[in-house]
């Protein structure tokens, strides 16, 4: 397996998401997508996940940050507590290649009625990146049920990352486990591991401990949205991340 | 993203619409296609929705107007008032093409049990007029539901809006908001924004007013039918819209 | 859009319909189509609308009658008085080539729970057929239902030609609407409109009034099947049938 | 139409038929395919009809009788009963094609949940079958339903083999009717019909007296497969088929 | 038919099978891919089923073991006592050619709801591995069912193999019988029959006996999981069914 083009040399990435208002609106940081985006990627971001429609718009404001066309959607009605729902795919590889974008992503939820079809689509894109040239970024996390009744511990997180590997994924996002220290039985799935930031953390130091515990244990980097552009600094919070994923800094609760 | 062929230097069109019989039968005032296309474009509309057979059939009465050729359909008996319907694909981007056709339109309903597969559509339909060089118009409204309890509120036009934007519209038709101040939240999304006109106003006057009000906060004009074609004087109506999207003439009531 | 190559040069047909073993059987006068074939086209029919077997087997017998092929079936077990049932497509323009026919047709019913799909291959097979210089019949029918609570009413007629107009049908084959005379309210979609027989008539001449009032109104033409080959004489009641689609030649009760 | 390969100069065939166990075991008798293969066509048989799998691997087994691949499938676990059962298409003209084998047949049970679809395959696979020269066998029979009370009465039989002919088959394989005398009723349709043998009948002379009246109302031969390879003497049963169908030998009980 | 590659010139073959995390872990003993892949192979093991990313991204580890790559999925949520459950296709023969493999496997699970459209996979994938010169394993089961009430009875393993063989598989992996001794009348359909081990077995002497049993009544050898990965020395158990399966060799309680 050949390395995503986004990571770094040192194998490891800091990803801004801002693909949110296909399923999520209004999301407040996010109305400005040329701002946010030159803001992040000024600060250092290396990819960038993003819709079809602000690759191809907004393509200057990435700067040096690589896009990563989301190849899925669901419902723009979801609603703000992102409720178990359907992703199909509506974009393809062929499109990605005509956007000139060398990463696109799938999600997976492992435990919901959707994952036999989005498990397969997930197959299917890993070849079709393969075919191409292309890297295919699995989200894929597990939902509370009956297998995972902790969608955040350890041995989830594991599980969900091998079958990510299994799959072909040439990099995985997933869930942040608890605790952090545990991202090692995922690591070990042997694919680059980028942790989700989730829902926007209260306690920002807290959180980028998690990453630099995750990062120490092998994670390859972090794939951060709400916790960027819906903060009070995103700019300040990707020199942060950066900071801690690519030059193992310490953090220090400020 | 270019712009699309049928908005004016401003940027801004009137647009007709003439689709209805496809759904909607009989709808008195649209009985003679040739008559009320020549009417239309002779009173300035600058493009014209209609379905794949008036477009084959009628070239040469939509005059310097540009067509707009509907991919999709729903049911002939759906009735007068529209009740909530399924649509689905019927032409291609590949039939526009052969029309020689530079833009097309699907639906979307945002809340409806069918929004997931109009949302693929408008995605795949983006794509294709990518690959070919078309404009894509996509025509997303919400309807009322749980995360819409008030489709024409400001915050469900921006997110129909946005979301349009986000799945690669290059242009995209929705309700006018109330109030139609509002309008500048929608705008913000990026994309062009022209707005429909919906049941046959009784006040001419204070529609045009609304279009006044939203062209003056960004909108990019309107896509009118049962106010063009349904009213006293369609050729009027397209003259009224003209003066007030392309030259920022205050209404007067007559 | 160029005329249907089956139409003569005034513009109209006598269609006579042989299809009918696919899905109703005993056919009685329908047993042997050479025989029945041999009959009616040197009585004068225009064309012929049958199916892919009877086509490829029996096209010597067509004589100068154009065959029509029929893309879509539904069950053979459906029973002669004809419920409402599905019809899928299971031919296709190409097939129509290599046949060497020039015209298809497909089955639409307004108002049965299969609408929706079968207005799809409507459209859809109306663009194949531009594709290939082929024309399009559109069999396109009201059923009783909450829209139209008289499947025969002028309205009701008027509202599938114009359907049937809209999705770039070249010719339409409909109901004749009670009273014959209103069928004008059909004609006027701008698309040759040709009326279908359904079951055996018992008063003849009646019927035959019935098609010369029509004709007199606008009608392209008539498509019969059970009135002719079901009829004591088929090739009786095809001349008379050229005689008044062709001629305008009254009906004297014989 | 040109006549299918499989039928001899006289215009018919003795087919045997050894499918039975992708959906029925176990077949005492058909344990070893290229045994009874090399008896049935030693003993004159003009066809096989036979899965995928055995004509790729045991066609020397074949002699000169021509395979007949059946193109779909059911669950194996049918269970020797029979139930109704749906039938899906597995296989391809193009298998066909590079398996060297000349025609194909599909299964259509009227009357069943499954016709409509059943139906559709056999126009699809009749028009594939004239796309590349190859000769389609319909099987198709009527099971006991609303429409055919009597799945062997000469109108079920007479009906099924006129939807066969419509379809575009090219050799039509059906029940027997009831009483054999009436075949000629299916026969009318155009189209080459041979007669299934269904199970093991007891009283062998029977049957073979049936097979003859057939012939002589003009069936062009028989397709068995439980009464040949399930009997105490396949290789007679075939001879003795043979004897009937082509140089019309009169049976005697033996 | 031609004898799949990765069957030694006695025609026989030990698999080893490690595609389980994609629908079961933990899975211990299994967790560092490249070692069980060094050491199964070292040991001597002819081939190695697993997943497409395993295939892809682990080739070196193979060693002289030919990769088997497995065309199907399921949920990752199956949990480890593998219930009744849905495969479906993401990879293709494709995607095989790809990456150099010259052997596939699906699974088929006699008398699952999911039954029938695992067989047309099956026979589909069969045809496509004949156009491109691949092997087809077809892994197919018996589950206990009305046909089958003991799934690993004789009859019950034989149906399946023969289905196998009639679907087109050039290799059949099954349940291995009870008793082991039957096993001839699966290997009587014709096609290479390799024995599936199961869950992990206390008795690895007995189990070994049964398969020393197996090969001696014609079974072309073993595909075993857990009962290699998962044993306490998956070499030795390797080397033991090699010895076996190879050379014959009686099995001595160790």
């Amino acid at each position: 397996m050949s390395q995503a083009g986004f990571l770094k040399s040192d194998g490891r990435a800091v990803v801004v998401a801002i693909d949110h208002p296909l399923y999520s609106w209004p999301c407040a940081g996010l109305e400005d997508r040329a701002k946010i985006l030159r803001q992040v990627t000024a600060a250092g971001a290396d990819a960038v996940i993003a819709s079809y429609g602000t690759i191809r718009d907004l393509r200057p404001a990435f700067g040096k940050a690589a896009p990563i066309l989301k190849l899925d959607l669901t419902t723009v009605t979801l609603g703000s507590s992102y409720p178990l729902t359907e992703y199909v795919p509506a974009w393809t590889v062929e499109d990605a290649l005509r956007l000139d974008v060398q990463a696109v992503l799938t999600y997976v939820q492992l435990g919901a009625p959707f994952e036999l079809e989005a498990l397969r689509v997930a197959g299917q894109v890993a070849a079709a990146c393969d075919r191409h040239g292309l890297a295919y970024v699995c989200e894929i996390m597990p939902i509370e049920c009956a297998m995972f009744p902790d969608a955040a511990a350890p041995e989830a997180i594991a599980a969900a990352s091998r079958a990510g590997a299994e799959l072909g994924a040439h990099v995985i996002k997933t869930t942040m486990p608890v605790p952090a220290e545990s991202v090692g039985e995922a690591v070990a799935c042997g694919v680059p591991v980028i942790l989700a930031g989730g829902a926007l953390a209260k306690d920002r130091a807290g959180l980028l401990a998690q990453v630099e515990t995750a990062v120490a244990q092998g994670a390859a980097g972090v794939a951060f949205g709400r916790n960027v552009w819906g903060s009070r600094d995103p700019a300040g919070m990707v020199a942060s991340l950066c900071g801690i994923v690519h030059a193992d800094r310490r953090v220090v609760v400020q």
